[in-house]
C-alpha cells in the first residue's frame, strides 16, 4: 500500500515508527507491505516513489526538526501538490487539532478524497467542523475513510461501537476520554495537592500541553463526544451543541469529599440523542468509568448486552499507533487484502 | 437469511425473541431479515420451509417444552435430517455444553459445515475438543464460522482481539470469565458469609447451575481459555493443558483481607503461549479485572496499546443475543449484504 504521511509529530513519527518495528508482523500476519513515498510537515517534504528510507527519514525529523532535509527533500508549503500529484493508495492526516474551522486538516482530507485517495486521520478539527460533508465525500468518491485515532487513542472506541455492538441500539454514550483531566483528578484525591501545582507538573512530565485550556475546560472531551454523536449515534452534531463545564471548580477538598463517599470526581462526556454534556460527575469506586491516572474509559449502554465498557490508554504516540495502524489493517481488509 | 437453530433452551429463545423485537432494527439498519426455517430441541422438531411464525413457536415451546407441538412439529431425534434436508443458509447450534466429546454440538457441527451451510455456536464442547478440525473444515467448506458467545457473553471478548487489535501482538490475556463465581466471591467479600449459602441461594436465584461443580471448580473458566488460547492466540490448546484451581479453598476471611489490602480476590483465566492458567487471583481495586457481581472482564496485554480491558455481562440470554446476533450480522456483511 503506498502511503502519504501529512504532519510528522509524535503521531506521524509514531506510525512510522511502527511500520519499522512491525514490517515484518504486517507482511506475514495481515499480507500488508506499507511503502510511505511521501511525508509533509510544516517546513517542507520528503519524497520517493520507491519508498522513503523510514529510520534514516527519522533520523533527519530528529535532528533538523523537518523531513524537509531527508535527501532530495524540498522546504516550502508543498501538501496539497503531494496530495494531488503523488501516485498513493492512501493518506494519513495526523496535522494538530484546530477546532474553529478544521484547517490545515479539512483541505487536506477534501483533496485527498477528491484525488481517490483513502483517508486515515487522528484529527479532531475536520471530523468536529465537518463531519457530515467529509463521511458523504467519502461515500461518493468511493473511498475508505477512517478516524478511530480521534477518540480514545489507543482504545477502540468508534470500532467498538460499529463493528462489535452491531446488533444493539445504542441509548447513550459515556466517557472519560482525557488522560490529562484524569491526571489531574486522580493525583488531586490521591494527594490532596492544589490543581495549579499538578497541572505545572503534568506540563514538565509532557502529560499537559503549554495551553492547557482545551483540555482543562473540557474543550477536548467535548470535540470527542461529538464526534461519536455523528459518527456513532448518526446524529448531526456541532460543537456548539455540546453543554460544557470543566474541571476548574474542583478542589482537591471535593475529591476527598468524593472518596469518602465511595465515588470518585470524572470529567465525564455524555452522548444521547436528547443530550450532549461534559461535566465533572461523581462516579461509583468499582464503576468501569472510575479509572485512575491517564487512562481512558467509555460506556455504552445498549438495549441486548445492557452496558459495555472498554478502557485502555487514551494517548501517547507508540498507543495511538495501534488505533492508526489498526484503521490502516481495516482498510486493506476491505479493499480485499 | 434461512436459519436452522439447534437446541431451545435459553439462548435458543432468547434469540428467537431477539428476532421478534428486533425484526424493523435489522431489516433497516442492516438489510438483514433473518427466517427461521427449522428448529430443533432434545425432544423434536418444527419445519417451515416459508419460515416458523416466532410468537406461535415462543408460545409452543413454553406450553409443552417442546418444539414438536409446534402445527406440523415431529417428534424423535431430527436434528441431523434437518441439518442435511432442510434448506438454509445457517446453522445455530445452541445445545448444552458437553467438554468430555463435545457431543452432540460436535456432530451438529460437522454436519452442518459438510452440507455448506455457516454455523454460529455458543457451545463450548466442540470449541474445547475440536477447535482446529472445525476451523479447518469451515475453511475447506467455505462456510463462515462464528463463536462469539461462547466467551464472555455479551462481552465481544474474541470479536475485540481479532478485528480490533489487530495491529497488536496480544502477549496475554487475562479474564474475570465466570459470572457464578465472580458474584459468589462478590457476595463473599461484601457479607462475610461462607460459600455454601451463598451457593445455595445464588442456586434458587438462578445464578448457578444445580450442579456448580464446572463454575466453582474453574472448569468453565478453563475452557474459555481454551477457546481464548487457539482463537485469538492461535495455539492448539487442549482443556488438559490448562492449570486449575477453583475457589473452593476461598474463605469469607479471606476475602475480608484482602479487601483490608485494597484487593479483591477474582477467579483469574490466564492465556499466554507459555502458560494456561485458572486460578484465584490478587487484583488491585480500580483494576479493570475488579468487577462485582456477575460481570465478566478481560484485559489484553499489547505491545503498541499496552493494555486493552473490556467489561460486561458474562451471561443471560438477552445479553447473550448481543453476541448470537452480532454474529448473524457479521456474517450478512462478510458475505456483502
Amino acid at each position: 500500500m503506498r502511503i502519504i504521511i501529512v504532519g510528522f509529530g509524535n503521531l506521524g513519527r509514531g506510525i512510522c515508527k511502527a511500520f519499522v518495528e512491525k514490517a515484518d508482523f504486517l507482511r506475514k500476519v495481515h499480507g500488508l507491505v506499507p511503502k510511505v513515498v511521501a511525508v509533509a510537515d510544516e517546513f517542507g517534504a520528503a519524497v520517493d516513489e520507491n519508498g522513503l528510507d523510514l529510520p534514516q527519514l527519522l533520523k533527519t525529523a530528529e535532528s533538523y526538526k523537518t523531513v524537509a532535509r531527508y535527501r532530495g527533500g524540498r522546504r516550502g508549503k508543498l501538501v496539497l501538490d503531494l496530495i494531488d500529484e503523488v501516485s498513493a493508495d492512501l493518506v494519513f492526516e495526523l496535522t494538530p487539532t484546530n477546532i474553529k474551522n478544521g484547517e490545515p486538516g479539512l483541505t487536506h482530507i477534501r483533496r485527498a478524497m477528491q484525488a481517490g485517495k483513502h483517508v486515515i486521520t487522528s484529527n479532531k478539527g475536520p471530523l468536529v467542523v465537518a463531519f457530515k460533508e467529509l463521511d458523504s465525500l467519502a461515500r461518493k468518491q468511493g473511498v475508505e475513510f477512517r478516524y478511530s485515532a480521534s477518540v480514545g487513542g489507543a482504545v477502540p472506541v468508534i470500532g467498538l461501537a460499529k463493528k462489535l455492538l452491531s446488533a444493539n441500539e445504542i441509548s447513550e454514550i459515556r466517557g472519560v476520554l482525557n488522560g490529562t483531566t484524569n491526571y489531574i483528578l486522580t493525583r488531586m484525591s490521591a494527594e490532596g495537592v492544589p490543581q495549579e501545582i499538578i497541572i505545572r507538573e503534568a506540563q514538565e512530565l509532557g502529560l499537559a500541553e503549554k495551553d492547557p485550556t482545551l483540555d482543562i475546560d473540557g474543550i477536548d472531551t467535548a470535540c470527542k463526544i461529538t464526534i461519536l454523536a455523528n459518527a456513532v449515534l448518526g446524529m448531526n452534531a456541532k460543537l456548539s451543541d455540546v453543554k460544557v463545564v470543566g474541571i476548574r471548580r474542583i478542589t482537591p477538598e471535593a475529591t476527598r469529599l468524593a472518596q469518602e463517599a465511595g465515588q470518585m470526581i470524572k470529567l465525564v462526556g455524555i452522548a444521547r440523542r436528547d443530550l450532549l454534556e461534559v461535566a465533572p460527575k461523581l462516579v461509583p469506586l468499582g464503576h468501569p468509568l472510575a479509572v485512575g491516572g491517564t487512562l481512558n474509559a467509555v460506556t455504552f449502554k445498549l438495549d441486548l448486552a445492557r452496558e459495555i465498557s472498554i478502557t485502555g490508554f487514551g494517548a501517547g504516540p507508540r498507543e495511538t499507533s495501534s488505533s492508526l495502524l489498526g484503521d490502516l489493517i481495516d482498510i486493506h481488509r476491505a479493499l480485499g487484502g
